[in-house]
């Protein structure tokens, strides 16, 4: 079967692999029928050291279910499931918490000798905490909405429940990618009163605007925190929704949090160490997020993407098939494109 | 009168200053009935850079109320009040939520050229907003322990609100100082179902034990975090409570929290960076905190406090008058008291 290996730094090739097949009683071989490039593929697609065997890509799909071992109770030959990023068993005490991403069996996809889900297909180990059954057939309309679902909106989502967004508060988003366009619409949906987009790319600021973003702040670093001051009556956002994940953004994100505010960060951290921890002490800010358990979220988003209320698919802005899929990865560097979505 | 100046680090000295004396309508002065040193003070005692004008001391009292500013309404000579180690002024937007640290007329005791209150006497910014009344006159009995609400205890409890303590949840305390075992009493009020104390100070461990603590860690580093998890059925704390603020232990501190737990910081973090953001993110940890808005705490505390069923100023060990203060410090610097409380 086909499916999508990176080399190194923006080297992605489509290559032929062996089949996925059963190995654990509890997966399932997943047939994918939409996955997608990530933000945080970006991050190896610009550094990766060469690799013969290369490193398996994509951890977002929406799939029929093709086969399943003999220990799966839930699912069946022909389930259309959304597939998220992480593998949860369904059943250890963190699932039952509904912090899926701290499963004790966790393992997320592409990653550790997971095959990934810009394939054909692949296998889903701990088919039944992990899949989440689709109560719809396939459908062109909502297919890019549902496949949200798998990460950048259960991650926008999470950052706002991190940031305790609720009705009333002033809200702000640092990065314009797919996952801060969802936190716009996450935030919007948990009732922020206003909704700051931090970003300067205009396709993104006018996607955002479409989802709820009342301001924009174009400035960065200390113009952008006074800019944000400005913008809510002086003292900064009652939560901020940090969806980049680099040291300058984080830092932007405690400085423009309001005292007794709190930043949820979804962006995956790329220095060791968190800056501005006095600054962050002095005015009790609190710090938290991390992976979304998205899987736990779905039951929560699912209705409001059925009924479309919410649209997050519209972050995709460009269809490619598995061939397309190395040219994606291109544009979504160039920042050409938004997201990308692949019909294998 | 005499009041403490500290001239460098360990030149503690009482001198006489000129008498506290109204300056804004809205102050009082205080007759300094009960102080004491504060963890925090050991601070500029190890390494304050001499100074001929010097910095005045102490942030934490109970007094007597001597005079009263023209627009000072709630106060009245002879009044008992506690004076928390933070101004507020009782009526701007973040008094109201309760965070009176971020008062937009904030100041800090001993900061900023405010006199500090190991002293006769003190003025007292906003004394509406910044002094609690006392519903109880002078009590010896008592007195230690009401003396606490003005910073230690509700700074240990500000620790325990943070990290999210509550019924049946597993929490560890770093530090064995007086806030380290405010903050036991506080978990064991909010009612934990186990307390790790971690430190090394026998006389400390006691009182821990007899506060509410539960298991005591004395390892450190990663050690301490290898007995923590033994301790907690493998995976940490659900609230880790920082008590000390040295890079250290704010390690310690997120290494030891369960995946999507928190950390309650309330330690005055030396470093200018937080470590572990990234293990921190991958586990869902939150980090929040700050200095402790113990005034809007003592309305909930003192009612414990009053009865009897929480005794914090048995954190007090050693009590000395005005003249016995330069010592006090150089015994708490030492470890040979844990908190000493000044009867001027």
């Amino acid at each position: 079967m086909k499916a999508t290996v990176m080399h190194g730094a923006g080297d992605v090739r489509i290559e032929n692999v062996p089949d996925a097949v059963l190995v654990e009683p509890t997966d399932a071989i997943l047939r994918v029928r939409r996955a997608c490039i990530c933000g945080s593929d970006l991050w190896p697609y610009a550094s990766m050291e060469p690799s013969e065997t290369g490193q398996s890509m994509g951890h977002e799909a929406i799939g029929l279910v093709e086969d399943v071992g003999a220990e799966v109770r839930t699912l069946k030959r022909g389930d259309l499931v959304v597939m998220p990023f992480a593998i949860s068993d369904g059943t250890c005490e963190f699932c039952h918490e509904g912090l899926n991403t701290a499963c004790v069996h966790v393992g997320f996809f592409g990653n550790n000798g997971m095959n990934g889900a810009q394939a054909e297909a692949l296998r889903v180990p701990y088919a039944d905490g992990t899949l989440f059954k689709l109560p719809v057939g396939e459908d062109d309309a909502l297919m890019s909405s549902l496949l949200t679902l798998s990460d950048v909106m259960g991650t926008g989502h999470h950052a706002a429940v991190v940031a305790k967004v609720a009705r009333g508060k002033k809200v702000a988003v640092v990065g314009d990618g797919a996952v801060g366009l969802c936190a716009v619409i996450a935030a919007k949906r948990l009732g922020a009163e206003q909704i700051i987009i931090m970003g300067r790319h205009p396709d993104r600021i006018a996607l955002a605007n479409e989802f709820g973003a009342t301001d924009v702040v174009s400035e960065r670093g200390e113009e952008a925190a006074e800019r944000v001051r400005e913008l809510t009556g002086g003292f900064g956002a009652h939560s901020v929704l940090e969806c980049v994940g680099l040291e300058q953004s984080e830092l932007t994100a405690i400085e423009i949090a309001r005292p007794g505010g709190a930043v949820g960060r979804v962006g995956v951290p790329q220095a060791e160490k968190l800056p501005a921890s006095q600054p962050a002490f002095y005015s009790n800010i609190t710090v938290g997020g991390g992976p979304a358990p998205v899987r736990a979220y779905i039951e929560e988003l699912l209705p409001d993407v059925l009924e479309g209320r919410i649209e997050p698919g519209k972050v995709f802005d460009r269809t490619v098939g598995l061939d397309g899929v190395p040219d994606g990865y291109r544009a979504m560097a160039d920042r050409e494109s938004i997201k990308v979505m692949v019909r294998p």
